[in-house]
């Protein structure tokens, strides 16, 4: 494929992926009357079932990445090549950014806010941790065992982790880092923001390493 | 296929599909007890829920359009006869309207009722917009690269539209055409139904556009 | 397949389905403190990912009717010996009150008990019309174009009806027999039954005339 | 595959196992306002949807048992060797546990608890032996009709489990051990667990011996 077509489908992705986190935490809180647990609850199921949807749609055309820490993983991996990474993980940042000012346009809201959901502490950077390795691993064991099921695979482990891991699984730099220019449901402080980023992308990098390890097909 | 049988699988389909979204509308209302958040969950799995079902049912025998934003599509790709797809669009708005009638024969209310609930103003155009680009680009994606998830991605990107968009995702003139008849959950004042449905119809075919490009199987 | 373990299958099929359905109905209210859509959510979710297992098990073995509306539309299609269909009904009438009963061993209730819940009138006859329909149409669709496909189909269909028709899709003269035995979320006054059992019957009729003109293959 | 990345598979995903049932029932009772149905359905959903990711990712390494009743069976069987198995359940054991302490790590609660939700009495039991059976023969019903389903299936099988058994399906030694060591919403006291973990066992035995009958692919 094109490199232009790539980086469409890249920017494309990620703006979606990240209106779709905002927008549907906007709606969930909006109408949920409190009770937080639906509003998670729609949030979650929101973003599994486009993840879904975007891979599905994407995944032919550029791989699918709309993360930073899944670029910086395949480069790792000799996947993918280091130019082509390196505009990727541009284009997925700025056009995450723009998903959430989409998402305020949609919504009537400030089109430019500061997110002020405090996300730090150990606890929840354990959680980074293990949402980070749940994902990128996910996509290296179905690449290995089952290809055609990673678009429904990686939904599915987004949709989980939003109520598993104490931080709801952000596991992507460019979702985080649009994640700050929010005030609403799913924002994130800015200043919280670069431990989580720095978490993801070492995260990556280890899941490559024990995915190299558990998934050889030899039988030493 | 015959045209007899195609014209009676999109009335069937159409007709399932706005009393799935009004009927769920109705039921999730009344029994959410002002959780609104609730009551828009069960709408988004039963209309996601049933696409997929209604797609798997009529796909083979007549494309499963059920929104005119499809068929003009379609049209415009040149898979879709000019006549066929102008009795299709007939054929989805009348069915789509008896739709809604047989969602209040169902739940014991007035057959037919104008929509209260008013949806206008920037920022659901623009949710209307994406919406619409959504739901197109998810079917001519998955017809180029993976034609047989087509039922499952279309379910998918409509449950994940209830809550991202502001709009809930029409996404369909016939749909929303209907939805004009009800004054419960799912209801659209009357006057608002033209914008909806022109930013439908333009942005089906703006998305053809860009789908032929960006899914070109050549290397330029 | 042998017919004893035919039989073996339709019973425990027919079982499990009414205890899921039960079951997850006071499971559902107990804990949804008096947000009655939330008890209905987890009752459709619970009983349509049971039906895609359960088909999934027991389909290669009995064909997995657990319905009486579904064995009496395979008898008219042909599909199913007469002597065969009438130990099926039995069988699913029989275990399907006995799935009712393991319902309530589990929650420690009383174990034979008489609905109350009026479920009766225009409104969810025509509901039982239209989910009867939506069910058997389903499969048969699915048996002409993708059989692999008619665990899910089946499940997601019921799961949506539970939201998009009055009366909630029962669409099963066995588990309406046995939804009588219990007083419950999911229970049916034993003076309703007769007529939703005669509407299921026809309909399951009805569905497969309108099928074989709708789903052959030919060009006519 | 080697002994040792299979069992380090069962380490990782019975640790994940856990983890998902407590953290998420951690998140969902802290958010759902008192509404613990809505609790449980992130649980169930939670649940499920990582059993599907484990199971795609850890089962063509391991076989993705993290369940000694599985282990058991299947060594029952014959198709699992006695010294593995032995290996498999101590290792399961051992890293359900470590899953609870890292859901405790990850929500910033006591690492090691005591569980003080009381599972017993013959209700609960039913509800054991009704969900165990189910888990362990949608597991060889799908190894014998549809293998590349055993995923989905067993996803499905307890997402429905958690609603319809009065025990919410716990089915699985490991993770009975593993939540006695949490006093949060998935908890059972210690008292509770032996009872638990004997009927699993057994009726993962009964059930091997139902399935190679009803599963026979002979006439007789």
């Amino acid at each position: 494929m094109s490199l232009t077509r790539s980086l469409a489908a890249e920017a494309l992705g990620t703006l979606f992926l990240v209106t779709t986190v905002v927008g549907s935490g906007i709606m969930g809180e909006t109408l949920a009357a409190g009770n937080t647990a639906v509003a998670l609850l729609a949030n979650a199921i929101a973003t599994g079932v486009m993840l879904v949807v975007l891979i599905m749609m994407f995944g032919p055309i550029s791989g699918a990445h709309f993360n930073p820490a899944v670029t910086v993983a395949m480069m790792f991996r000799g996947d993918c090549e280091t130019k082509t990474g390196m505009l990727y993980i541009v284009v997925q940042i700025v056009f995450g950014i723009l998903g959430t000012l989409l998402a305020h346009l949609m919504f009537d809201l400030e089109l430019v806010q500061w997110g002020t959901h405090a996300r730090t502490g150990l606890g929840q950077w354990v959680g980074e941790i293990v949402a980070t390795f749940a994902l990128i691993f996910t996509i290296l064991a179905c690449l290995a065992h089952r290809p055609e099921a990673v678009p429904y695979a990686v939904g599915l482990v987004i949709t989980g982790g939003y109520w598993y891991t104490s931080s709801t699984s952000f596991a992507n730099p460019a979702v985080t880092i649009a994640r700050q220019f929010t005030d609403t449901f799913a924002s994130i402080r800015p200043q919280d923001v670069p431990v989580f980023v720095l978490i993801q992308i070492v995260m990556g990098l280890v899941t490559v390493l024990f995915a190299n390890w558990i998934l050889r097909r030899t039988n030493d």
